[in-house]
């Protein structure tokens, strides 16, 4: 089967956060689907923002971000996060804001999972940066634990897709990680050593 | 409702990609999670590994990886590129391997979408480094193509999330993005700069 050449525009699977950040002394939440683990140890974050944008700013200022996962149904608030400006429009009357160790970064009450970061570097490309921050604190809504850790199905996470612009939910379970492969050829080596 | 600190450790849902370098001369594939997009023009994509790991031996030599999305229908050999080590097991067998412009990146035929990506700046942390590399070509396998773009129905990617553990399917559509927002307040402003 012959492969075909598509636009170097592609964008892969996304998971959506509502990055959090204190503007000119007011709370601002933006849409990001760039966004991704950075460092294991200590945990890093990383979010990938347009130059033009107005959270920036907010980063910048402050050297902090918060990271909240919005659950499905809170989509409509979340697509309105990215579809208004902050520097046009007042955001921080769209969800109920509580505050961390950090005291400066606005979390999302609604949002199961919030996670408090501070700016550890940010990467300028031409015409977005990635901002690295690290994972000061994280909280989560009681009824989205499972045996003291966070739950996805409860979570219920959104998933971007572009250029069909879909937001998706969680779907069938496909198999067990650090475990499907062991079916795989001979049995794999396990541990740090041993991973690809 | 009150939140309950966790552990800073949080993995937000991941989208599941396998990494493919040359290194030493061998095709290597490497399962990774933290992926995201990067820069929006030109086109670039980031990865962060871990810095023990065999494949950023392979980034650093040739100046090049691949970005390969793998289907549901290939979790088990997606896992095993997670379990074993290229420094240990040979995986350059795993998958059926097709070269494209940059004629050095191993990509792989099975996989539905696969980018090219040429290096262009990496971010070391402590334990893991940030590899941003520019998208030079992408490739797909005309069945995912859907009025000239690609379908992540048709794609059928993997999500990761933990510390479940677990690989997840895209499921039920849960909006329409730069849409549903509307709905929310008074109408946004859109256009680069009514974005938020």
């Amino acid at each position: 089967m012959e492969k075909i050449a598509i636009g170097t525009n592609f964008f892969i699977p996304m998971p959506v956060v509502l990055v959090g950040t204190k503007v000119g002394g007011k709370d601002n939440f933006m849409t990001v689907g760039w966004c991704a683990r950075a460092n294991a140890n200590p945990p890093m974050i990383l979010c990938g923002i347009g130059n033009q944008h107005f959270t920036p700013k907010g980063i910048l200022e402050t050297g902090t971000f918060s990271v909240n996962i919005p659950p499905a149904g809170l989509v409509d608030k979340t697509d309105y996060c990215g579809l208004v400006s902050g520097a046009k429009t007042d955001k921080s009357q769209v969800f109920e804001v509580f505050y961390g160790s950090l005291k400066v970064v606005p979390m999302i009450r609604e949002c199961p999972v919030n996670l408090e970061c501070r700016l550890v570097q940010s990467v300028t490309l031409p015409t977005n940066t990635v901002f690295i921050g690290e994972i000061e604190a994280a909280y989560a809504n009681p009824e989205v634990m499972k045996n003291g850790r966070p739950d996805f199905s409860a979570i219920d996470p959104l998933l971007l897709t572009m250029p069909d612009n879909q937001y998706w939910r969680l779907g069938a379970k496909a198999g067990d990680a650090w475990s499907a492969g062991k079916m795989v050829k001979t049995k794999p080596t396990l541990g740090p050593e041993g991973r690809s």
